[in-house]
């Protein structure tokens, strides 16, 4: 059982019998097809040689499937943490210098380290610093971005940067050097795999296609534009005639390889690190979750933060770039049946026979088809709607999923979503720290307290009932000092006051001060301060402290306990 | 009454007439004595020249009179302040050098204008950041700190430094050169004012001394410690043997001028200044709140922002250093019977009047004496016991306290502050982001709903009440989701889950998304999920979104209806 926690395979292999060896197969073979030309395309997209997106799809698919809970997660090179990548290597070399494929090993065995230690620590939860506004806002504008900066490989011109403001410039000077022979490849192979996307599925469906078959089929389009792009670069030796083409891929495995051990190389690429783990990890986790979901099985976050990050380890130290769980390729596997994560460890394999027999054909794969793949593939990303939805919901929410977007577009990666988390928890600490209240009183003939604003209720000119509808904490303390003192200075004749606690969650050390605080400053004003309705976990703490024996007044089980005992039934104050 | 909002003055100042003018003179006299040697103290802590001290207790003073709604806090320099002041300015030049000068009037403007920003954008709430025991934690780090760094003018040597780090080496080391008539007077005036602190008071009210006499009396000891020893310094002609006098301070008003403009020295001192202009704030309200809640008087955070602003700016604008509200200047203030904030003017008066007759005398007042009314003083800032209550009523809390006091006393007080307000605000997420939930049952024959596994209670195994005791938002949405789902993952039978929603007061964007989630997995897993209790403010918001109609289940008023609905009465599941 110990050892199932700690190696989910010791669990899945039992009972593993040769159907399920058949469907995990055939997943597998499907999965592949997808992602050779994604692993070359997000290496592009990173800035590096396609065989390092080859390598990032082999090691550490087995590694992933030795330790991860997901049955279904297929891991690999994906778009947004390639376009993260290229962004932190982009301040340290040259893209496609040595130094630059260094720094991407490094990256990887960074991300690695980080996400196992926040597994071993149990640190999860860190990740949830992420809001789903920021993340959603910074996934879009990631999309916009990585299709802006595939462009200049449909039109074949030079262009490069990190954001809008530096992109839509060196795009709009490269015009003038247009390759109209690559533009004719890319924006083909652009048309196809949209047309593809629309209609082939359905098309497939209507020829009477069974099951899943024309789903798939629809997904691999890809691959077939790769084959005839591949083709027609071959047969017209395209390459003479300006259209850049992949290029010479090393045949054969990748070697072992400790990454470089440069203190200063680390230290640098470490912020980055951490921002590609926890995005890669939050990704990662919301699709293992959501497949897991359909078939009610259940993922463990801190085991997927140790699997995550041995994996890669893995690419760091087998020529890879960092890798997490793919959405689209996680569906594929899912919907191609895969049962266990053998699948992904066959997908490996795949990728490995792949590398071994197709480099001499893949050296004729136009970039531009690439581009096209990587265009279409990001459609998915970006959720414009979702800017109304979350706009509509909550204005607070929408100003950090906007504030996230716009920096990610018109500044860079990095800076969008450090904002972001910055944004979203300032905001979420203003939202808290002038939390709702009410002065409630008894709903005439009932144990009922309303707020007397919005009801008809008894009250007491002698007796205030105040309700706080949020725990009580640093953020909150001081407002509730004001709110109270407020309430006391513009009722002369108040001669007790009952905080109604219900709401409260928490009572942190500093609202446990404001309230001594108030408990005196009451006192100094003849006015008792009483509780009402205090939680058990919020008592059981309150015991540890002084205010209990230093409150003016009582502790009543309920607020009509304390409406009752305070006189608010026939005492002299009373008024409907 | 709208000139009486940003005016304060309007008001109170209608009515003024000769007998309250009588008991604010009175006070102002009180308080001059006592500031007269705290504004030199202050000064020579922050590394400043004498006078630095005597101009920032004028001009602000007037201003704070003018524009504050706290009618007793004295505002001048303090201690906290003064060693923030010379931890900023020592990374930008030597003390007593006139770029170091001219750094202090830059702060004061600076800090003057955070202020006075923060209070027209209405931000005061942005001093909720610094919870209360992060404000006490390096509260007394700073008091232990000051007391630090006045040692070497009580033993008369050469060393200095902004931690503990640098101070107990280099004190070690001056030991050598011990002066021993300076230690003669430092530590004769620090015994003389420890003895009247403990003493002076019930000895002078056991002579028979009346009402607050005795009190005010044993505060203002100082002023004789300082009378005694400038005479000896003078008739036995210190200076000559070594004893560091006060030295000429320039006679006369100081004249206005605007401090330097240089960008870069603005930008350098910015993160000093907001600290210095939080810290201040957060320090000055709470202590005119305590003062004002005595006399069921109010004060609002809001203006009194601006009113320290402003009171900063004239500090900076008349060669004077940062300014805030001092605790025990104002206590004083107010015991000897400030009625409105004239009191301060007044004060300021008194200072003018110093500046104009003492200069001559105060040159030959010892600064052993002057580090000894300061170490004497900050005894009141220093609170260990605080460290000891806090642990016991919250770990967390206390965490973030001693990790505070800890980098503030070894590391410096710019880092410890930021550290502990990181800590806090990491901890409060991490303490909200894995909320107390449980899953609830009915106290048979009751409307009421208690936890399963607390309580002897009816359940349902085709129903699970889940209740949720903390706010629904991006901290704690992914570990909604693993709650719900391991229930589920854990019970094959369920056919329809509850969340019970009266403690939930904010689902934010996030935890909208996750519910949004959460639904359409239970519903791929045949369950159906309901809300209960859902409170108003919420409840308006959902409207907002697609979440009801989207909803596989219901939304009901209570608990019970749901129990009603879903079959927990006589289903065919329950047991109890």
């Amino acid at each position: 059982m110990n050892l199932e926690r700690w190696l989910p395979l010791a669990g899945w292999l039992r009972g593993y019998g040769r159907d399920t060896f058949l469907r995990d197969a055939i997943a597998a073979v499907i999965v592949t097809l997808m992602l050779v030309p994604q692993a070359l395309a997000y290496a592009m997209l990173a800035g590096l040689p396609p065989e390092v997106g080859l390598y990032a799809s082999m090691l550490p698919l087995v590694l992933y499937a030795l330790l991860g809970t997901s049955a279904t997660l297929a891991v690999g090179p994906v778009a947004v943490a390639s376009l993260m990548t290229a962004a932190a290597l982009g301040s340290i070399a040259e893209a496609g210098t040595p130094e630059y494929v260094a720094g991407a090993l490094v990256l990887a065995a960074l991300s690695g380290l980080i996400l196992v230690g926040m597994g071993i620590l149990r640190l999860g939860f860190l990740a949830n610093f992420l809001s789903h506004p920021v993340i959603s806002g910074f996934v879009t504008a990631s999309g916009i971005l990585i299709a802006a900066s595939q462009l200049r490989h449909i039109f074949g011109v030079e262009a490069s940067g990190h954001n809008l403001v530096q992109l839509v410039p060196a795009l709009w000077q490269g015009m003038d050097n247009i390759s109209g022979l690559t533009l004719l490849i890319g924006g083909g192979a652009w048309l196809y795999l949209v047309l593809c996307r629309r209609h082939l599925r359905t098309g497939l469906q209507k020829l009477g296609l069974p099951g899943q078959a024309p789903d798939l089929m629809a997904k691999a389009a890809p691959v077939s534009a790769v084959i005839v792009t591949t083709l027609l670069a071959w047969g017209f030796n395209l390459k003479a005639q300006g259209v850049e083409l992949v290029g010479k891929v090393p045949s054969g495995l990748p070697s072992l390889a400790m990454p470089s051990l440069d203190g200063e190389l680390w230290s640098t690429l470490l912020p980055a690190a951490v921002l590609i783990s926890l995005v890669g990890f939050v990704e990662s986790v919301s699709v293992a979750q959501t497949l897991a979901a359909k078939r009610r099985q259940r993922i463990d976050p801190n085991q997927e933060l140790i699997a995550l990050g041995v994996a890669n380890i893995g690419a760091g130290v087998s020529g890879g770039s960092p890798v997490s769980g793919g959405f689209s390729r996680s569906v594929v596997n899912f919907d191609a049946g895969a049962v266990t994560p053998l699948a992904g460890a066959l997908t490996a394999l795949g990728i490995a026979l792949s590398t071994l027999l197709l480099t001499t054909p893949l050296a004729f794969l136009p970039k531009a088809t690439l581009a096209a793949t990587i265009i279409v593939a990001v459609g998915t990303l970006i959720d414009l709607p979702a800017i109304r939805r979350t706009w509509a919901y909550s204005r607070v929410d929408g100003v950090a999923m906007v504030a996230t977007l716009a920096l990610t577009l018109f500044h860079g990666v990095e800076s969008g979503i450090l904002t972001g988390v910055a944004l979203s928890l300032g905001l979420h600490l203003y939202r808290t720290s002038q939390p709702h209240s009410a002065v409630v009183g008894r709903v005439p003939g009932t144990e009922h307290f309303r707020n007397v604003e919005r009801h008809n209720v008894e009250t007491d000119r002698h007796l205030a009932l105040l309700r706080v509808d949020e725990s009580l904490y640093f953020a909150n303390a001081r407002y509730l000092e004001d709110t109270v003192l407020e309430l006391v200075a513009r009722r002369p004749e108040l001669r007790d006051l009952v905080l109604t606690c219900q709401a409260v969650n928490i009572i942190d050390a500093s609202a446990l001060e404001s309230l001594e605080a108030i408990n005196s400053r009451l006192s100094d004003a003849g006015v008792r301060l009483h509780l009402a309705e205090v939680k058990g976990p919020v008592m059981d703490r309150l015991k540890n402290s002084d205010l209990p024996h230093e409150l003016s007044g009582r502790i009543f089980l309920s607020t009509y306990e304390a409406w009752q005992a305070l006189g608010g039934d026939g005492g002299a104050g009373k008024s409907v």
